[in-house]
């Protein structure tokens, strides 16, 4: 038998996931020296010591093995105090299954949920592998623009708008990835009242819940009326904590989800370390002032951050929560890719576009907040003189 | 609107996954004393103290960050490096991803090769996950069953007698589990030659191919003629260095898949935790030892395992590799099911019915090689003065 080309033995799941400008932008970057890097989701800080200690001090005593696939018992307790205590949300620690990361524990909670042709709602922009997963559960991605004017919150009547029969799921980021859009609590108990009324399920990330601006109230939906037996909450270590290489994350959901969410974990990967779950634990037990170190040096970064876009004449919405700036370049003539390529190119400095977030306007760039005080102001003078240049020529 | 019983939430690939039996199992377990646990495939041994280190040094030392999503870049060349050594086949570091455990990786490929309605071709009994994950692909699965008078090794007629049209993907588990059948080169051969001419993929799960009984010969089965294209290698730590705990494991493709495959990786959980890819790469580095020692006490604990089954007339396929024996227990008279519970129950040791294992027939169980020789001693013992109550009751 005669063999087709290759890349035609793909699944068609497959041949439709590409990520090419990241590439484009990363071997570009790999050719540089002394690049100032506001791009890749990553804080600049270390996993804090006593996290780590307790990581070692695992390995060192044998947490080597399997665990039950939801995860060790006693870190699941601690995720449900916590919850109960910070989020004002309840969930049974045999509600938990703690993940590879947020990431694992967004796609066990869609595998669960959306069957093909069901629609999922998502905020547009956000972090684009929420796409991904929904492209792998064969569901049909359906767009609510957040805008600038509402630094990028969630507005209910827009939700409203984008239901059809077909509605299956809510996918709510709040804070919200790249914008770092907070929606208010009004807004939010709006929006719980649609998925009553609508009979949607909802996953709220709240990834970013421990890193708000400004000292704003952050609302967990699962709290609010109606929504704790049609929400997934899900969270992670990653961000606040510093830990995004321990890759451990939760979903806490609805009781009768429990069954079919982690014989998914399973097929997905067995379990999560286990040495490393030990580690979020201590992260919980441990890491409170190290998240508020954390926190007030962010802030002190995004008042430097606004303060050169006001300079630069280039817009913004204020975000309320999360580690990033989402501004909008358009007054410069440029579009987002290639502001963003030749800004690397030739200042060295690296933000992503907002085309990288599901926003195809290509009119914005997010910028994070996880490098030092002084290289952020060293990128965001290299950004002002490119900005000034680009606009006479 | 009024709301549905909340299971009518569930996607139905998440309704038609269910595992009850292991967990009646694992519930009945938790109720008793004193259980001799040859059920999950988890080593008793620890892991070995120099990857424990390595490990532990990594987290001390920064590797706690996000990686590129395929890993490391020196566990990748290492693993390149050792597949070409010991299993004589060859893949560019470029061409291997680093995953969560080797289940991930063999997700990772079925998610990348199989759209719904493909066939997929695997042998039974088998490791149950396989079936889910052709399930997470709307994939369908066609069984080749392995015959104990073969000790479970797979023969390429019985192959080709499961092909039709819609057959995409072959895969093979060598050693397999749960019956430790080791496929000889000559059938490889044959199988080879099946894949080319019905221009099949496969992928190759070898994560027994360090523990093979005997000094046979593993033959890889991307060492074979006109099979480097068209076969995905998957392997790990778990099994050989008694490292589950760390999930860690990689698949290794063809160049044409990596794009598609390391957008699925990220998809699934971003990373692997770097810490415990610097572990994988310590055992790579000096893991030899170890692993020799573990092999020859499995061996040990073989040869007392099928003395006692002799000593009872109870039949088993002879393992070619892996820390299983796949055991028929029709002479008692009980089916496989029955068997475990009543065993668990009555003798407290705990061994897994073929049923758990893709095998409808209910004659069968797998019994680990991993608890401590007398402790396996004691076990057959009490599994002996239970078979003989049962023959005479």
């Amino acid at each position: 038998m005669t063999r087709a080309a290759p890349t035609s033995y793909l699944a068609a799941r497959a041949v439709s996931v590409k990520s090419s400008f990241r590439t484009r932008m990363l071997e570009l970057a790999a050719g540089l020296d002394d690049i100032i890097a506001l791009g890749r989701g990553d804080p600049d800080f270390e996993t804090p010591p006593a996290i780590v200690a307790a990581g070692a001090e695992a390995l060192a005593g044998g947490y080597t093995h399997y665990t039950a696939p939801p995860g060790l018992q006693e870190l699941r307790q601690g995720i449900a105090f916590q919850l109960k205590l910070n989020n004002n949300v309840y969930y049974s620690d045999n509600q938990i299954i703690v993940t590879n990361g947020a990431q694992e524990a967004l796609l066990i909670s869609i595998l669960a949920l959306v069957d093909p042709g069901d629609e999922v709602v998502l905020q547009a922009p956000r972090f684009n592998a929420f796409d991904h997963m929904v492209n792998l559960a064969g569901g049909r991605v359906v767009d609510v623009a957040t805008l600038e004017e509402d630094d990028y919150a969630l507005r209910a009547d827009a939700i409203r708008a984008a239901l059809t029969e077909r509605s299956k799921l809510l996918v709510i980021a709040n804070p919200n990835n790249p914008t770092g859009g907070l929606t208010p609590r009004a807004e939010l108990e709006r929006i719980a009242g649609l998925a009553v009324e609508h009979d949607l399920m909802v996953i709220s990330d709240e990834i970013y819940d421990k890193l708000i601006f400004g000292g704003a109230e952050h609302v967990s939906l699962a709290a609010l009326d109606g929504m704790s037996d049609r929400t997934v909450t899900v969270n992670g270590f990653s961000k606040a904590y510093a830990m995004t290489g321990w890759r451990v994350g939760y979903l806490a959901a609805p009781a009768w989800m429990m069954e079919a969410a982690v014989e998914i974990k399973h097929t997905l990967s067995i379990c999560t370390p286990p040495a490393l779950q030990r580690g979020a634990l201590a992260a919980l037990e441990s890491g409170e002032a190290a998240v508020a170190s954390m926190l007030a040096e962010y802030e002190r970064r995004l008042a430097l951050v606004v303060r050169h876009l006001d300079g630069m004449g280039i817009s913004y919405g204020r975000p309320g929560g999360g580690m990033y700036v989402y501004a909008n370049i358009s007054s410069t003539g440029l579009d987002a890719e290639t502001f963003c390529l030749e800004l690397l190119r030739r200042e060295r400095v690296m933000v992503f576009p907002g085309t990288m977030f599901a926003d195809p306007a290509n009119r914005h760039i997010r910028i994070t907040l996880l490098s030092p005080h002084e290289a952020i102001g060293e990128a965001l003078t290299r950004m002002k003189g490119f900005v000034e240049r680009v606009r006479v020529s």
